[in-house]
């Protein structure tokens, strides 16, 4: 089967590599349906993150199980599944607590961007849909896998509630769907920190009241003009760098809620500085799996339509371009089909 | 009247200092009943914190109103009252939010170890007892002015419910009372990380399980192995500096809550290592005034007795031997009789 190899920075090819099979019985075996670039390979893709050696990529994911190992229970041959980035047994105690992407037997799923796919602990990490999507539901339902799952974890960590003030730091697919999960969770009024016209017009279409092209101490100034000189009640951080960090923290009412969902990158937070602006931190890498089941109601449902935050889809052959339009942000997501 | 000032590290002094009026139409001035020093207080005592110039000093009080200026509604001249070591308005939308110590227009209140005090904006400020309490009460009601309110205020913003696991970083008074308001809250287990013998006592006294000498890398272990490998579902940092909080955070389950309440020294955060223990922070400078009626119910019906924690008690001349002892941690906490 073909999957995507990254090389070295700027150097992704599309490769025959060995088609996955069960290794343990725990596995389940998926044909990939859709699959897609995730902003956090562009870490790599840009060598701000080191590639030792040639890498299978891509961590986005749903299709239909091929085949399922002897212990496999909860989901079978021949149904559409979504699983998350990270397998869990969904059991352990970090699991049943909600962080499934802290599990205690936790294992990165890497080489999505490919024909297929193997899954470790296809019964703790995989959700099926109740039948075989139609065709327009598949951006939506791939967008559960990571992105959308990453942008409800960052609303539901900033606790985000009805009637709510909401700033999203950050305009990329992550942040856009930070804005369409605030909207879905009843925030009031939300804010996003912006200066891409494609990018402002998608976050309006997914529920954005406000746009501020602003950035750093100017951008934290507008939002405290724009709350009355009180800050907002939830900052969705969704880049993960210094700036945006502080940028975030400084937007935020005391007491209101930071939620930060992107890997931080060389950024350091000071403990005197933090301690006087009274705010609530939470993050790390989103536990979509707490939250599958839902999001895949709601796009079942016709409730929320996260695929549009792809702008752009190619044949999973023309990866290399799919991550080059991301990189140049001429595109905001791209979805491969295999 | 008499009052506390510090000159210099390690030198504090009672000097005759001119009595204090009513400045605002806002203020109140009290009779101090009792007054105290705080582990704070030694910051600048000690010589890490600079002082510039003398320096009244203390921020923990309660006594009897001697007069309120003319815009005074909620308190009169009589009552027993209690207050917050910032004054607040109570009304601004940060008060409204329940952080009276990042109201709109607080101010530090200084010179508490004194006679008198003057108190701004007593009406959002001071809450007065049903009656003037019996003496033995004093000191818990002091307490109540910082000390408990703070130590309140982390196992509250750690998330203490019935049933949970808890952990207190650090056995001054603040730790102590720490243990104390966890037990309130229904923690089941509470852990006390200490190597005190007198204050491995008082802790068992409010309420401590579990006693953990051990820090640093080794103390973290034993908290691990104490609940399992799964860490501990609330952590209260009540010291502030850089060891404190990373044995806190690393102590605590993913998904657990890590509260910090003493002002940081020192301390910085990398943001990749806090995103990976998937921790919830809040902290900062505790906002006593919005627990203050509850606590002053729970002493006054006798639920709890956090006047314990004042193991010296000195008369106000005497207030550089009570620096002094609780510098070289020979006392916990001195309590101040003018």
């Amino acid at each position: 089967m073909k999957g995507a190899v990254l090389y070295a920075p700027g150097d992704v090819r599309i490769e025959e590599r060995g088609t996955p099979r069960i290794v343990e019985p725990t596995d389940a075996i998926i044909r990939m349906t859709a699959t897609c670039i995730c902003g956090s390979d562009l870490w790599s893709y840009r060598g701000i993150n080191a590639v030792s050696e040639p890498t299978p990529f891509g961590h986005e994911y749903c299709g239909i199980i091929e085949e399922v190992g002897s212990a496999v229970r909860s989901v079978k041959r021949g149904q559409f599944v979504i699983g998350s980035f990270f397998a869990s047994d969904n059991t352990c105690p970090h699991c049943q607590a909600g962080y499934q992407t802290s599990c205690q037997h936790r294992e990165l799923v890497a080489g999505a961007q490919a024909q297929m796919l193997r899954v470790p602990r296809a019964d703790g990490t995989l959700v099926a849909t109740p039948e075989i999507p139609p065709d327009d539901l598949v951006p939506s339902l791939l967008s559960a896998s990571d992105v959308l799952g990453t942008g409800w974890f960052a609303a539901d960590a900033a606790n985000v509630k009805p009637g709510k003030t909401v700033v999203v730091v950050g305009d990329g697919a992550v942040g856009l769907l930070g804005v369409l999960s605030a909207k879905q969770m009843g925030a009031e009024r939300i804010i996003i920190m912006s200066r891409h016209q494609t990018r402002q017009k998608l976050a309006r279409d997914f529920g954005a009241t406000d746009i501020v092209a602003d950035r750093g101490e100017e951008g934290v100034a507008r939002i405290k003009e724009l709350t009355k000189g009180i800050g907002a009640d939830s900052v969705l951080e969704c880049v993960g760098t210094q700036e945006s960090m502080t940028q975030a923290i400084r937007s935020t009412r005391p007491g209101g809620y930071v939620s930060y969902v992107g890997v931080p990158h060389g950024v350091t937070l000071k403990g005197d500085e933090l301690f006087y602006t009274h705010v609530h931190l939470h993050g790390g890498p989103a536990p979509v799996r707490r939250y599958l089941p839902e999001l895949i109601r709601l796009v079942w449902n016709g409730k929320i339509d996260p695929g549009n935050v792809f702008d752009l889809v190619l044949p999973l052959d023309q990866v290399a371009e799919g991550y080059r339009a991301m990189s140049e942000r001429r595109a905001i997501k791209t979805l491969l089909r295999p």
